[in-house]
């Protein structure tokens, strides 16, 4: 019953044959093999437009590449308080950036509203000894576990460009997002106005497989540089596109998603039945139900791993719990999560 | 005919079967896994002295984060002038050391003698405003294809830290030194001087495993956090570590690093029986042969893969060339271009 | 009728004149002049104990550099929300630290609270990804013109060291505080845990001389190099002696800063006697009153200068406006003021 | 008998008028004050077209300020093996800029060739892992003593704009290059292809006048902000603008120069005439004689202050030193030295 993570899983068995499978002869290093460009290709099919494609090392990587790649002095970057670039990345951002800030913008389930955006947005006027918005960075699915439609992107873009800040998607989980939404990835993105996004595939079933996926080409200028000055690009690049090119094939990357997502809805169903209350919608693979003490500790010595989340939620009985699923989440398990749950 | 360089190969099959063997279950994400901790210990085996490892994604990534470890204001890193560091990896060390002055040191094939290396120091007394020195970085095997001695690394560090700097080795291909000395590899090490060490086992055999393996206590204050904010903790470590247990098990490592020796030596060997003058005596996996225009057209045109490398040597008629050996060169492919190249 | 700033005044009589009087003949450069020496030895008289001092070109300057030398990757700096190194020096203090995070701790009447230091603290335990706990920044006085008593200094500063972390203060108006307080400049800083000053003189009569203080010797490692790296070093340095000897001159400093708060507090007594609220105690040399438009634009037309300041307070029918005083202040336009505002 | 450095001076008569002058009322802070505006205008007068100045506190400051505003990740700034930005500036390029490189071209006589900085750029084609060409670095005079002819200036610029490179003067030691060649501003600088200038007027007697001239709008766009989060914005900008309204007042700035460059060609003459080699041509304000351990022990004895110089000459009798003359150099030092020198 592990469900502290989604990288706590291994890699998928599809993506691990293509690793096999591409671990033939020599290759070109350095992503100039012909494995990357025909990954890179299948990349653009997904997104339809002629995109660049940067595989980093990692989902931190990938975002603060991202914003180093529109960096200036005295910028600051507009997220919410619970995003990963701004809490969970040991301040990679503001290093990666030579010091820009990271300005928290209010949030409602995660999810940044575009009449709070610009209303952050105004309060730094040119000029401003505070400093100067350079870019927003939304994440998709949001770490509450919730899902920007198409329409609210689209919003929160609109406010960035109008004052020619640069927007950023942080999709480490892209495809729980998708496969929630159902639409295109291309209406996920760049028809929604976002510039450049963080592409994470390590999650749903990767072993280390993120990538920068550009839009706007004017925030492509340096960036190839800027990842190689990071020790991001990797000597033997195909690995990582073997991973993709397993990850993509005959839309295995989609049915890992819906059975991550399947088991959080699962989850969330059969919590909620049992009376618990979940302190966020749930959209695409995370929970946050409000546990009792003993709750915790029954399951806990039952075996089930998961991390308490004060700041989704806690009342003098209760704290909210943190469930994430993944594409190998089994289903037993979630039926016995909630059982013990249940109690 | 490929030895354009040993990152072309991909991985070994003892490496990759260790990946598939542990990607089994869940497993904790950031390096607190069981496996990772394993493969830690048996570092600490290999070099004897209870040591820190951390796991990074590339050896550009071991070898900054290792000088980002000492990082001085105004600080001076000593090297070769043809150190990896200093050419072929971005302006990565200036950057993560916060502009730190990389200063190439006079050598001979490749390899920094002590005096000069003193000599250098001597011309940046305290209070100096070129900048201080900080750290030596020496390659081993250098980017030549020439070996440190045990003794030659133990007077090149007690140089560096005469002065109080800090002594780090780039080990990109540490087994082909090894195997070339026959020493044990706290010999080549700590026993010798080195503080840190970026161990590397990309090139021959890994698809994506490099590691700082830190001797000197002094170096790992803030190594965690630095690796971290520049992006380069996997949360599926494990992989990394799946790699490493698949690379040292049964001496595998070894025996890679032999083969792509002795293919070296053979190519060495026969090219020199043919006529041809080598520019770096051949101690590792790496030979540098002087060809004149016509064998170098003949043999691409039999679909051979390499560089020319001029700064190795050029006179009238004849170029040098770099050729590098791996573990997963086929002896044919040696004997061939031997063929080719005797004309 | 100026109260825009004190950094619209010029320099002091004495100040000017001591420039003058010091600009005789030559002096080595780069603050290695006997008369840089002979005013750093006042400052330890001045401080007591014996006290690096290292000139800065600006109180920007001598801020973030006092950061700087504490620097670590993924550290925090707590402040008040509406500190200077914050809100007004460009990401200054993000850029010279690489990176560092500054973190608002909540504040009332522009003054940190040692409870509330401590919780904000105890948010970010040993390995937090959001970062670490590792200077605080106090200003004295506070940018909403109070008073930090001593005990309050102490208080905070055992908070914070509690944690390890650096007590730094931010003294760009430190005469205006020490005349407030009628305590030593010791009691102020270093007896109550401070362990770096930024010392500013410019705003208080000189025209540009500012220096770091550094009364905990683990702080000035690397300050002097971080300085030049900075391009802070003076070459020549005797002038910015100069007017610290003019200014230090038969407690000429403590005059100023008497006349500047005297000001402050007429203009207080004058403004609150006509019925206006004061949005903040007045301990130092800075009035927040609110005043209603027509006040304003008929201060504004009567040729008065100062700034709005909404977030010290404003309510339907008013608006908080920020009023400095300086040594440099008529009590003349005290009075008009007063009167017209009154009207 | 002072002749270390031009900066061990104090400041000229008129300027310290000019302090005193604009010394009364107050005015707005950071630049936006009508002296400052003032003596921007005149700044254009002097350069001709309409160029953004901006004052910072020190000449490395306006150095590496003007390099952070043109730095690209991986970027190489190519300048000589004696320039102050490379030799004496404590790495404040290389952080300012993020970690560029400096890296020397051959140099004769301080002076960088054309042909030698087209064959370093050459060695740096696009997509080298060493680093991209992104700007040269002149200084004018050089650090030799010596001046660029405006045709040396335009073939270096030249040179650099083919590869797309901003061409940056640091002109610490501007006025006495000028007056040297006889040409105007404009012909030294934007006529001969000069995208960015430091302007320099303390050695030559200001007490702290340096400005960022920026011919080359590509070259504005962030400069402000990056000179603000330096700490390099003076609050109380108008005594900057004091010091440079004196200097420039009735072609002042030109006499001092001139009698800087007058001394040191008597030094010269006189020192040659006694048989003294010289290492350099003497073109501005400093001297290399090669001189014996007796001469410079005599000179030494009786109270000359300057620095020996082995890298611009030494042989198995004798050193080079360096004598700088300035503004304040009385004739009398000089003859006595000279007598002194003859033995």
């Amino acid at each position: 019953m592990i469900f502290a993570s989604d990288n706590w899983a291994g890699a998928s068995q599809p993506v691990i044959d293509a690793m096999i499978r591409h671990n033939t002869g020599t290759a070109p290093a350095y992503g100039t093999d012909p494995l990357t460009e025909r990954v890179t290709a299948r990349f653009r099919e997904i997104f339809e437009p002629h995109v660049p494609v940067l595989f980093t090392a990692t989902g931190t990587g990938a975002n603060v590449l991202s914003m180093a790649g529109c960096a200036r002095p005295a910028g600051l970057v507009m997220t919410s308080g619970t995003a990963h670039i701004l809490c969970d990345e040991w301040g990679a951002a503001e290093f990666h950036t030579n010091g820009m800030k990271l300005v928290s913008v209010a949030t409602r389930h995660g999810k940044i509203a575009a009449g709070d955006l610009a209303a952050e947005i105004e309060k730094h006027p040119e000029g401003s000894r505070f400093g100067v918005p350079v870019a927003l960075s939304l994440t998709q699915a949001s770490e509450c576990g919730t899902v920007y439609t198409p329409a609210e992107v689209a919003a929160l873009s609109a406010a960035a460009k109008a004052r020619g800040m640069v927007s950023h998607m942080d999709g480490a989980r892209f495809a729980n997002a998708l496969v929630h939404l159902g639409c295109t990835p291309a209406e996920m993105t760049w028809k929604a106005g976002i510039d450049i996004l963080s592409f994470g595939a390590t999650k749903n079933g990767c072993w280390c497989a993120e990538a920068m996926v550009v839009f706007n080409p004017d925030c492509v200028r340096d960036l190839a540089t800027l990842r190689a000055r990071a020790g991001h690009l990797f000597s033997k690049s195909r690995f990582v596109a073997a991973q993709f090119d397993g990850y993509f094939g005959d839309g295995h990357w989609l049915d890992l998603a819906r059975h991550a997502n399947a088991m959080a809805r699962r989850l969330a169903d059969g919590l909620a039945a049992a009376g618990n209350k979940l302190a966020y919608p749930v959209e695409a693979n995370e929970v946050f139900p409000l546990l009792d003490p003993a709750t915790i500790a029954r399951l806990r010595a039952a075996g089930a791993a998961f991390y308490e989340w004060p700041e989704a939620g806690r009342d003098e009985n209760r704290v909210a719990v943190r469930l994430v699923t993944s594409f190998a989440t089994p289903e037993a398990d979630v039926d016995r999560f909630v059982e013990i749950a249940g109690g």
